[in-house]
């Protein structure tokens, strides 16, 4: 029996987060199991109501009782526990638990590998939850990871004046099919631009915004750059940028979007392993170029 | 002859900024006359009408021809010249020139003494500029430095609740008698602000920025810290937070404020000496503590 209020999930899909393999690296100093993106069955719940039915969940597990649980976002809850990150234990693995009220019902007809990729687009959405872009904003992301490709599709919402940076043409080969303009890391940064976001998850990567960005522009810092970094303060000042932070999203307009086929998350795919090539997943995901890698339990 | 388009200025008093300061230590590589705040009478000019008129001007001198310029703002002209920090010299001299575009007319009945702080308090207006500070918000200016103590008076116009961080009791006290209530830093830093501005012009200012910030509220970066801070941006990330750069304000609103007395800049004043005694005041302005030190060339 799970915890009182809590639901047991069998897992039936997990995906390797960047965070995943810094988690491995010693990120946050976690010895749990890891694991936040993934798609499974309720097995086991006090209300009823929920077994059997297919779901993802949001992450966060708040204390309930701050100003932002009551509210119903946990996500900024300062004693929350997060699943596979802190405090928690995650999706790789047969079965994990989640308080009943983190878990969202997958659509009819979204599959199991579309619906895996609930996390991370919200993650990508959180952008627009932040920033109003305008249809004239001309905006670059920059980095054409697994992030980088979810932030860019989700941008082209907007309507805006948009370019996805990489140095992958087969990654950007992805958003160009679906109509967004791309552009080789290699044929310079373009410049000028009102908001940048960063999903590159590297040090040069911030630079690189700092230098896309025009004078009074924004620039998203999409990615846990673990560690310190020497970002110089006084350009940000003399020319007066924005920066905001960007972290986990809402999984409703995530879970619309998947079920519209508004995000194509598919070509993402990299591979599928069973559990008990975890390992054997984990270092396909650490390769440079990798792409989403799924581990399924059973 | 002022160059076309130029005025001749006869200085009459000039102020000592941190940025002065910083130049003589090397910052930007500038070996020209330094001194951007100042208040004088134009001796000179095309225009005619402006002789004999006493004037602060606007320090930064556009190309005229980029879309900031067109639009009449040329604080962020890629091409622009700054009086006394790049490419022109300042006011620590009998004279200087200025464009006529950059020379504002000073109100009758507001003294030498507080024109002379136009430019410093445009700069802590740029902070109302950029941000909605709602009545609500919890706002704590950190530093009560000449920066910090016109950036305070000028925040508190919003109504929000404010409060002055600093270390020097009897520069605290010339807010408090404003009804601005203040701190001491070796009172702790306050918590769970909606917004913070860092005025202290040091990294452990913005160090306690971060730290005195709510999840996903602002901080303001109002001084130049020149050279790499080490900032952690996965704070920056995992919190949300949005950083925002500040440098130079509009003169309007500034002149119009010190007119109606609604900045008190008399208190601030530490010293007025003749440019003769240039390097001593320069000496007095770089002591702990100093507020602003003025000098008087004629």
């Amino acid at each position: 029996m799970p915890p009182p209020g809590e639901a047991l999930v069998r897992v039936r899909l997990a995906g390797i987060c960047n965070t995943d393999l810094e988690l491995l690296r010693g990120y946050k100093g976690f010895a749990g199991i890891p694991g936040h993106e993934f798609v499974g069955v309720v097995e086991d719940c006090e209300e009823a109501g929920w077994i059997g039915r297919r779901v993802v969940g949001e992450i966060n597990c708040g204390c309930g009782a701050c100003p932002g649980c009551l509210t119903g976002d946990p996500r900024h809850c300062p004693g929350r526990r997060t699943l596979g990150i802190s405090g928690r234990d995650g999706a790789f693995a047969e079965f994990l638990t989640l308080p009943v009220a983190n878990l969202r019902p997958v659509p009819e007809g979204v599959p199991d590998e579309v619906a895996v990729f609930t996390e991370p687009v919200a993650a990508a959405v959180e952008v627009l939850e932040q920033l109003h872009l305008a249809p004239s904003d001309r905006v670059a992301v920059l980095g054409d990871g697994k992030l980088g490709l979810l932030v860019a599709q989700v941008l082209a919402w907007s309507g805006c004046d948009l370019v996805a940076v990489g140095r992958h043409p087969q990654k950007l080969a992805i958003l160009q099919a679906m109509g967004i303009p791309t552009r080789l890391e290699e044929q310079g940064v373009p410049e000028d631009q009102d908001v940048v976001v960063e999903a590159t998850g590297s040090l040069p990567g911030v630079q690189q915004a700092l230098k896309a960005v025009r004078t009074r522009g924004r620039i998203v810092l999409k990615s846990t750059v673990a560690g310190s970094a020497p970002l110089d303060l006084s350009s940000v000042v003399v020319r007066e940028l924005t920066l905001i932070g960007s972290r986990c999203g809402p999984f409703g307009p995530a879970l619309r979007a998947l079920a519209a086929g508004r995000v194509r998350v598919e070509p993402l795919i990299q591979s599928i392993h069973p559990l008990s090539q975890a390992l054997e997943a984990f270092a396909e995901a650490g390769r440079r170029g990798a792409l989403k890698v799924l581990i399924r339990p059973a």
